[in-house]
C-alpha cells in the first residue's frame, strides 16, 4: 500500500445513482500533491481510468513514479506549486476505496457479487463526498481521462457550480455500442475462467487466466494499429524464448501482450473490473435532462479543455467533439485538442509531448 | 452436407510450404456452377475466407443459399452463362477437404494437432492441384475475399501465368500486427478452453465457449463501429429477454452478438479454426522473392480488381492499396476500388449495392 493513500470515510451511508439502495459505510482512497490555499480554491479533482490508483505521481510519502509521473509536480503541467491535487481511487476499485472486494459490514464477508450496480454517477458522487470532507466547495478544475474523463463530466453535470474548469481527456458523453461489445465481451472472458466461480474465488486469487486474456483485448483496443505496424511490424521471436507448445507465440506483438497481461494479473480484483468495466457502458450523459446536448448545458463551469486523439478507437475523436460542441453552447470558453498521435486511446499516458504543454497552457 | 460437394483426391502426397513435411492423402472439396468452355479457359477459382464452405450459391444439386448467393449466377457478377466457377473449401478447413478434423491415414485417428503447419502457400497449391484434376491449365480469374483474397494473392505469384485476372477483396500481401494480436488473442481464448484438452476433444464438440467468445471477437472486428452505432445504439434488451445472471446482457448490441456466436458454434472445428487463423498470421508475400513488390513483380496475370473498404480495420484499404500499386508497377491493367461501405471487412457479403457492379463490370 502507498504510504501517500489517506483514506476519507463518508459519515453516512450513500445512495446509489442505480438500483435504489445504498453502500452503509464508504471509504474513498486518494493521494494529493500540494497545498489547498486559503482561499480554498486551488484544487483540481483528478479522476482516474479504469486501473489505476490514486497514485498519480510521487511524493515524499511514496516516492515510486505514478501513473501520471510526467504530468505532476513542480513547473509541470499540473504545477504543485499552484494547484492542491487530488487524485481519487474510484468507488468500486480495489486500492482502498469501497469496492466489491471490501468487506461487507453487514454480512463480515466481502461484497463480491453483492455489491449494488455502480454507475460512474456514484464514483462522480464519491468524489463530491471526499471534496465536503476536505472543506472544500469549490475547484479549479475537475479531471479526468479515460473512465476518468467520464466521470470528470459527470461531475460537472450532476454539481455543476462546483468546478471553474473541467478537463476531459479521451472520454465520452455516453459509450459507442462499438465499447460495449469490446467491455462485455471483456468481462464475458473473466466470467468464463471457472475460477471466477460466480464471483466466489479466493480474494487475491481468482480467474487468472480470463483477466489476462481480457487485458489482452484491452491492449489491443488502448493502442493503434499504427503503433504497432512502428513498433513491431511482422518481427518474430527468437527461438530460444519458444515454448514448444502448440500455437504459442511467434511475433514479437504476442510477446508484448503476454508480458503486460501477465504484469497485470493480481494487480486488479476480477470483480472490481466488471464492476468498474460495465459502469463505462451504462454511462450516457443523456439520462440526465433528456439528451447529452441538455446534460451538458446544465455545465456552469467557466472553461473547459477536451482533447481527444485520432487514432483511438475505443473512444473516437467524434465523441471529444460532440463535448466540446455541448459545452461550448453552454456557454463555456472550450479549447478543443484532436491530436495526431500514434498511441490511440493510451496516448495521454505516453504521448508526454503532445499532451504535456495543452494541459500546461490551460492551467496556467 | 451439401449434395453438390465434390470431392478431388490428390494422385500423391502434397508436400506442405512450411515445417518439411507431406501430407499423404489429400481431399479437396469443391462445387462448381455454369459449364467449361471446350477451350477450357472460361473458369474461375474462387477461394472462401475462413470460415465458409464451398457452397458459394444454391444449384440444383443443392438449392440451399450460399456464402455469396447474390454475386453468383444468370445476370450475376459472376454470371454462370459465361463462366465456370469453381469454389474450393480450403485445405485445412473442415467441410470436405483434409484438415485437422480428418482422419489420418498414417494413424486411422483424426491428425488434430498432428495437423502440420498450415500456409495459404498450401491452400493455393491445392487449389493448383484441383485445377490439374479438372483438366484446366489456364483460368479467366483467380478471386477471393478476405483469407481468399490473401490466397488469390499467392496462386497468383506461386502460379503467375495461370490465371488472366486476379481479383483481391478486402485481402492483403502480409498480415499487419494489430491483426495478429487478435486472431493469436482469439486462439489463445479456444486454448484456454479446458474443453479444448490441448486439441482432443470430442470430434463435434470441445471448446464450445471458447468457440463463442472467440467469434464475438471476430464479430467485432469483421463490422464497424459506424454501423453498430446506427444499427444499435444504445437500445436495451427488454426486460422479458434478461436472464437474472449477474453481469449478463444488457444492450442489443450485446444480445446480437451472443445470437451470433451460438449459431457459429459446432458449425467450425476448432482445431481447423486455429491452424486457419495462425496461417492467415504467417501470411507474407513477401517470403516470395524478398519483398511484398518483388512477389507482385511476378504475377504475369493481365487484369487485376483490387477492393477495399474504409471502414475495415482490420484489413485497412491501405493494404489493398499496397496490392495495387504492386500489380501496377508489374505491369497489371489494375482498377482499383477503396469503397465507403459502412460494413467494415465483411462488406463483401452484405454490401451488394456496392460490391456487386464492381465485379461485374470487371468480369463482363
Amino acid at each position: 500500500m502507498s504510504g501517500a493513500r489517506k483514506i476519507y470515510t463518508m459519515p453516512g451511508p450513500l445512495r446509489m445513482y442505480r438500483g435504489g439502495c445504498s453502500l452503509s459505510r464508504v471509504d474513498v482512497a486518494y493521494e494529493t500533491w500540494g497545498e489547498l490555499n486559503e482561499a480554498r480554491d486551488n484544487a483540481i479533482l483528478l479522476f482516474t481510468g479504469l486501473s489505476p490508483s490514486a497514485h498519480a505521481a510521487a511524493s515524499r510519502l511514496d516516492p515510486s513514479p505514478g501513473w501520471w509521473e510526467e504530468m505532476i509536480g513542480k513547473d509541470h503541467p499540473i504545477d504543485t506549486r499552484r494547484y492542491f491535487l487530488i487524485c481519487m481511487n474510484s468507488l468500486g476499485s480495489c486500492f482502498g476505496s469501497t469496492g466489491p472486494a471490501s468487506v461487507n459490514p453487514d454480512s463480515g464477508e466481502p461484497y463480491r457479487l453483492d455489491f449494488p450496480v455502480l454507475s460512474l454517477e456514484d464514483v462522480a458522487r464519491a468524489g463530491k463526498e471526499l471534496l465536503r470532507g476536505l472543506g472544500i466547495t469549490k475547484l479549479a478544475a475537475v479531471m479526468g481521462a479515460s473512465m476518468g474523463g467520464m466521470t470528470a463530466l459527470a461531475f460537472a453535470v450532476k454539481f455543476p457550480t462546483v468546478a471553474e474548469a473541467v478537463v476531459s481527456i479521451s472520454g465520452a458523453a455516453r459509450a459507442l455500442p462499438f465499447a460495449i461489445a469490446l467491455r462485455s465481451l471483456q468481462r464475458e472472458i473473466i466470467r468464463s475462467d471457472g475460477a471466477w466461480n460466480r464471483g466466489s474465488y479466493p480474494l487475491g486469487a481468482g480467474p487468472v487466466r480470463g483477466m489476462q486474456l481480457a487485458r489482452k483485448l484491452g491492449m489491443i483496443t488502448y493502442r493503434s494499429s499504427k503503433e504497432w505496424q512502428l513498433r513491431f511490424g511482422r518481427e518474430r521471436i527468437a527461438e530460444e524464448r519458444k515454448t514448444g507448445d502448440a500455437f504459442a507465440i511467434d511475433f514479437e506483438v504476442e510477446a508484448y501482450m503476454e508480458a503486460h497481461a501477465r504484469k497485470f494479473t493480481g494487480q486488479f480484483d476480477p470483480n472490481c473490473y466488471l464492476y468498474l468495466s460495465r459502469a463505462m457502458d451504462l454511462f450516457d450523459l443523456g439520462d440526465h435532462g433528456g439528451s447529452v446536448e441538455a446534460a451538458l448545458g446544465r455545465v456552469r463551469a467557466k472553461r473547459a479543455l477536451i482533447m481527444g486523439v485520432e487514432t483511438d478507437f475505443l473512444f473516437p475523436l467524434f465523441q471529444q467533439k460532440e463535448i466540446a460542441d455541448g459545452l461550448e453552447a453552454a456557454g463555456l470558453d472550450v479549447t478543443f485538442a484532436g491530436l495526431d498521435s500514434l498511441q490511440g486511446h493510451d496516448a495521454f499516458l505516453v504521448d508526454m509531448d503532445n499532451f504535456r504543454p495543452r494541459i500546461g497552457e490551460f492551467l496556467a
